[in-house]
């Protein structure tokens, strides 16, 4: 089962090159971190605090992409942990049929914050990261 | 009439914030210059030297995302100039018709040199930018 996590924190800091969010349980206790690089987190950390942007920012132009062609983003989904890296997938509703789409963590946590969709990873994901 | 472009330099500073892409004529002797930011220069950059990424980075989610949900991508359009900032398209054939997606021409123009199509200008922004 596809567990429902909120973004917790952004950390971001100016003398490492990679930045670290950290997801938390909706309905439960438990998180986990994820390295990500610093375009990334500063484009999560415009959206959450919701600074206005003179022209749509790429992450924008996903989403926009997405809804000019038809489709809906339903939510993302940190499918897999392999290797120390996580794999996520933008979940997108399209013509009655669901198509996914694989990209980094980073990319589709930006993407659910622009387009306020639900953040899921996958039990056994978490699992692995909090210890059973 | 669109004028078929052509990607010539990518001038990266580290000590200046702006970047500098230089499109040119592929037809002609016109160019012009569209100032980017650092993370689109290098995106361009990586994929005009074609150095390979262990995972999908941002443009390549957005080529994924129009070919997942069924379009083509046919081109992108730099068609406007207005307060001294640039405006582009992506244009997409999707279903038998065209989808138009505002960008920022960086956005664009990475996306164009992913997915290999061409870079075209609207004439009179290129009338604007050379004198006529």
């Amino acid at each position: 089962m596809p567990v429902h996590m909120e973004l917790r924190r952004i950390i971001i800091s100016e003398i490492h090159e990679q930045q670290v969010i950290l997801l938390r349980e909706v309905d439960g206790e438990r998180s986990f971190s994820i390295m990500i690089g610093i375009f990334e987190a500063t484009s999560i950390d415009r959206r959450v605090k919701k600074l206005q942007s003179p022209r749509p920012l790429t992450h924008d132009l996903v989403a926009n992409v997405i809804e000019s062609l038809g489709g809906e983003l339903r939510d993302i989904y940190i499918s897999e942990l392999r290797d120390h890296t996580y794999y996520a997938k933008l979940r997108i509703r399209m013509n009655g049929e669901n198509v996914e789409v694989d990209a980094r963590p980073s990319d589709a946590i930006a993407l659910a914050v622009t387009a306020n969709v639900p953040i899921y990873v996958a039990e056994d994901v978490l699992d692995e990261v909090c210890g059973e």
